[in-house]
């Protein structure tokens, strides 16, 4: 259905064609799906390719003038300021590091505990929901029983002469790379061929990577040695629990886990009443084949995750209606296989419309935004993107993608998935508990039943070892009762019956003697099931990168300074004091501002440093301390000092008396610098 | 140096009998330890093993009169309560759980969340500590150079048969305990004699413990095969870091190794500034051969650890003052040799007669103590157990633990460690990363040193492949001036000299052209040192049992119930609303309420089941909740409820309009109950 109009137009609209990509990359994996025939694969693909050379010439065309967020030096500084600062430091440094796995210094402890406790406050707190907090270490029947043990896995090469290991997209992506940058005469077209290849890598299957480096003749990085063919690489970390050596056990790969697990006692806690939430904030683990991104893919990390159970059959929320007029930046599915653009649509519009699942799914969405304006992202820098049917996972009826744009371009924060009931159903088979919902009828209903008596002496003599085999079918039957009657009608017709299993590999002859098949009339006043899941998931180091990434400017002037503008809530470090000079009694007056904050547990720091004010108010910003008190020689003739905000560099004066109450009213927002100003004189200061 | 006295006493002092075993099993260890004479040993273990006797039989006798806290039957009433009410529940509990794995349910999330609240502000907030998160996966490396890899083991043997594994010591503490419940007329002197045998395992050595598993022919339990010889088990957690499974990578067993790694960091981070502490709550995992006592041994857990740099020449503390008259029972190791009586001291007394190492030590011990009493133990129920020289680690040169007086006995629940420079000097060694502090003087100082010039090219000639050793050795011979010069005497007088490395494994004749040494004077402005470790280690797990038990009381009335007296400020609910009936109006009351409270941040849970109002209040003390506002029928006539507190069970009559912020006082302890009770009317009412 695409228009002819939009591939002639003058002037390409950005968007159109990223959907347009995205549309025939979606009949692609359609096709390869649904076994389609090689040639219609092929003409999908040639189409794909074509379309992908043009996105990427106009990206690069466009690139230039439509810059959003920070440019590539602005990052190299943010970086360097990150390291520096003791934000985020490779662990084990002093042993040359391992990727994949970062410490969090002092600043970012401070960060991450403030962020966390917003995290609480918005999610567990204000909704009510039970908090659990689970093993890192899992035995294996748990994650076998998920599905990780046997799809949680990236494809890998491995080098034939050392043994070193790649990941298989990532090397085809460093291959293209490098081989463009060595041939600077490549033709533009011939370039943009490659890069094509390139980002395709992750989506391909073990058999087309080895293609590719068949056909590139990729090699291994340092030795030169040819490559394994790729194989599937389980991700999860494993060990042994135990001193036997007989217990398999990992480092579990995500937390949901640990609260499918516990969904029992969940649910009497909560006396018995869907929906609830459960939330955990903890540890995970993968073994990342190519670690890289700084914290955006790392062997360890910290998740919070919901998992939010409903009634399938009624997936509305209580609090739906506080939340129903929010607008949310969306990308749905359907505007990325037409036009690409973000639709700002309500709640209420979204779900009435059908656009979003379910009211659940919602109203999470909109708690996820309005978190997100809390802890100080750049809102025009977050979408919410609605999986395609064809890339989501296979439990799942619905996921939406906090994404957020960073240097390296949209980044996936947090997802929404209703998980369906999956999880809940393969724990319950596995394990034989019973993890199931009550819906308790307002009236006892009437109901017409399947009832089947059988003669089970007689079962068993007759089918002797298959007898559990014929029991299953007639189980089957119950709950099919067109056919349940027909075989009676059958059995009363001709005194036998041919019973067949679901996929027909097994038959039995049952005669009129073995079983009895009745409609009857029950009372029921229940019904038990399976709840659906709705997952609200955080990958706390993505969003910590996205705050940084969106926090971090740098200040024209003299020398061009690093600034860190969090928003006070989540800053490390709320005020500083810094006293103008190393004369004695200004520092005495330092050190009475610092325990008065201390008192009203305000984070502060003081700087008695000697160099200059300027140089002062410079580390305090790449540090995001929002606000700065500065003791100078009036404060010693009247009692005042200046208040300094971070973000505009104003300053006010005021009485010394005054400064922590006012600190503190600017921290809790309720008030804003606008008020200070209008309270205080605002003073003229070099910096 | 034993009185006589001592030992005639018609009623024996069980204090002072504890000392004298205490005495006695130190002389047993020094023996072992100096290689004493067998016979000397066997004279010593035979005297420890009667005073152990004796002091099982007054033991014995003085229990059942002399208990302190809870008795075995409320202890299985607690832990029924914190499985039941969801605090504590065993791991993957669908699958039937594996032993030392515990999750944590929603109260004990909250509660813990408060507990680690009040933990950073106390240690990190208040003394402003550098805070660190580090990750949980750690290469060999840096476990290996720590010592873990070859030291942290536990005994185990393993059945012939099955392969089961068993720590030895539990295994002969369950065989004697077995034997004596088996043999009704064994008599006492014959149990007491199997019981001292087993509560001396732990202490064993191999070669001991395997000499009484034969002794008392214990087999494997199940099998009742035989059981290999006792070998050492690792208790780390290994796995494979990325893919090539080259990289061995272990779950830390201590929070503390990952800050040992950032010193340099931390330092530079506080301006090169020392003293100075940094903190890291954390997980940490022992694969245990035995697990038990609930949280008390596991096989992961919560850690919160501090390291407080100081300079070895100078541990004084700058806050020192402001705990000097801070009482504390010390349990000091003078006094487990004599008398084994508990003393209270205060800090500045123990410092000064040289009872605690040093004014550093004495501070955290003093603000350990400050922070039980804030979360609520019971302060007659704990002590600090200083280490005796015999038990203490090999780089430890002070040690006290906070031991809690628990059901099972005392147990440590944290660590307060001088861990000397042993982990700085280890990993700055391997890793040729200088990890020390630089102490600047005053003024400059002038100091003679050693200067040794070397003719490099007629050294590397004549010693070729050894040369690096004959550096080694004119390297050390730098810091011994004395061996220095009259090396440099004997070249003068005989034109050579010998040149023998420290084992004398290898020795060089050296001539006068090669090396000339003279005593210059220098101006030295800095001295480099490595920094000890003043770390006070945490347990969050065992404090948190010892918060439970220490909490826990069973309320006499017409039915036992079990009430939880957490402090309100790390209570996890802060207050239940309860509505008297299921009236709607009075629905009304307890949902307006409950928004008040959440609008003031206020853990709080409205019952509106059907049960009694007595019921409803069980429910809470089960839960620890400590205020209870019960909504009845008089509120909708005159708009007033009552406030009840759970340990006294008194409750008063109050506007509802002055319940939110009443309670809030009540938490913030700006308001005491009895306050409260002289402010409003008291009234009487049934449970």
């Amino acid at each position: 259905m695409e228009s002819a109009g939009e591939s002639i137009a003058p002037k390409r609209d950005l968007d159109a064609l990223r959907a347009q990509v995205t549309r025939q990359g979606a009949v692609v994996r359609k096709l390869k799906q649904d076994g389609g025939g090689s040639d219609d694969i092929k003409a999908a693909v040639d189409t794909l390719k074509a379309l992908k050379i043009e996105l990427n010439r106009e990206t690069i065309e466009q690139q230039e003038s439509t810059s959003m967020g920070l440019s590539k030096f602005e990052k190299k500084v943010l970086d360097d300021l990150l390291l520096r600062k003791m934000f985020i430091i490779p662990s084990f440094e002093i042993y040359g590091g391992i990727g994949g796995f970062y410490d969090f210094g002092p600043p970012a402890c401070a960060l991450k505990a403030n962020f966390l406790e917003i995290w609480r406050s918005h999610f567990v707190f204000e909704d009510r929901l039970l908090e659990l907090e689970c093993t890192n270490l899992m035995p294996e029947i748990v994650l076998k029983t998920s599905g990780h043990v046997d799809r949680f896995t990236d494809l890998m090469v491995k080098c034939l002469k050392s043994g070193e290991c790649y990941r298989a997209d990532k090397l085809v992506e460093d291959h293209v790379h490098q081989l463009i940058e060595n041939n600077t005469t490549m033709s533009v077209q011939e370039q943009e061929k490659h890069r094509l290849t390139a980002s395709l890598a992750e989506s391909y299957t073990p058999e087309e990577i080895r293609a590719v480096i068949q056909e590139y003749q990729i090699k291994a990085p340092g030795t030169g040695a040819d490559l394994s063919d790729p194989i599937p690489f389980n991700l999860m970390f494993q060990c042994q629990i135990g001193p036997e050596g007989n217990q398999i056990g990992y480092l579990r790969p995500e937390t949901a886990q640990g609260i499918f697990l516990n969904f029992r006692r969940l649910l009497e806690y909560n006396a018995g009443r869907i929906p609830f939430g459960c939330a955990q904030i903890g540890n995970a683990f993968r073994n990342e084949i190519s670690p890289r991104g700084g914290l955006l893919r790392v062997r360890e990390f910290q998740q919070a995750e919901i998992e939010y159970f409903v009634n399938p059959k009624d997936k509305n929320h209580p609090k739906f209606h506080l939340i129903a007029n929010t607008v949310l930046p969306l990308l749905t599915k359907a505007h990325q296989l037409t036009d690409g653009k973000i639709v700002h649509l309500t709640c209420e519009h979204a779900v009435a419309n059908g656009i979003i699942a379910n009211q659940s799914l919602a109203y999470y969405l909109a708690r996820t935004s309005l978190f997100a304006v809390k802890v100080g992202l750049d809102m025009e820098r977050v979408r919410f993107r609605q999986h395609l049917d064809t890339e989501m996972s296979h439990y799942a009826s619905d996921c939406w993608d906090l994404e957020v744009h960073l240097v390296s371009g949209w980044v996936e924060c947090a997802g929404h998935a209703d998980r369906s009931c999956y999880d809940l159903t393969v724990h319950s088979k596995k394990s034989k508990v019973e993890l199931v919902g009550t819906h308790r009828y307002p009236e006892p209903e009437k109901r017409l039943i399947i009832d089947i008596k059988s003669n089970k002496g007689l079962l068993g003599r007759t089918f002797k070892s298959d007898v559990a085999c014929v029991n299953e079918i007639l189980e089957e039957l119950r709950s099919d009762s067109d056919q349940a009657l027909a075989f009676e009608q059958e059995l009363c017709t001709h005194g036998k019956a041919v019973l067949k299993s679901k996929c027909a590999e097994k038959q039995f002859i049952i005669t009129r003697e073995m079983i009895l098949i009745k409609l009857v009339e029950v009372t029921v006043c229940e019904e038990k099931y399976f709840p659906s899941v709705i997952e609200p998931s955080f990958g706390i180091g993505r969003i910590l990168t996205a705050v940084f990434e969106h926090s971090f400017s740098i200040r024209e002037g003299d020398e061009k300074r690093g600034v860190m503008a969090f928003k006070p809530c989540i800053a490390p470090i709320k005020v500083s004091v810094l006293p103008l000079s190393t004369q004695e009694s200004l520092h005495a007056y330092a050190h009475h501002l610092e325990s008065a904050f201390a008192q009203n547990r305000v984070e502060c720091r003081v700087d008695t440093s000697s160099v200059a004010i300027g140089r002062k108010y410079a580390r305090a910003d790449e540090l995001g301390i929002p606000f700065n008190v500065t003791i100078d020689f009036e404060t010693s003739t009247d009692e005042t000092v200046t208040l300094r905000e971070r973000d505009s560099c104003q300053q006010v004066r005021l009485p010394i008396s005054d400064v922590v109450c006012t600190v503190k009213e600017l921290i809790d927002e309720t008030a804003d610098w606008s008020c200070i100003c209008a309270k205080y004189p605002v003073v003229r200061a070099s910096e």
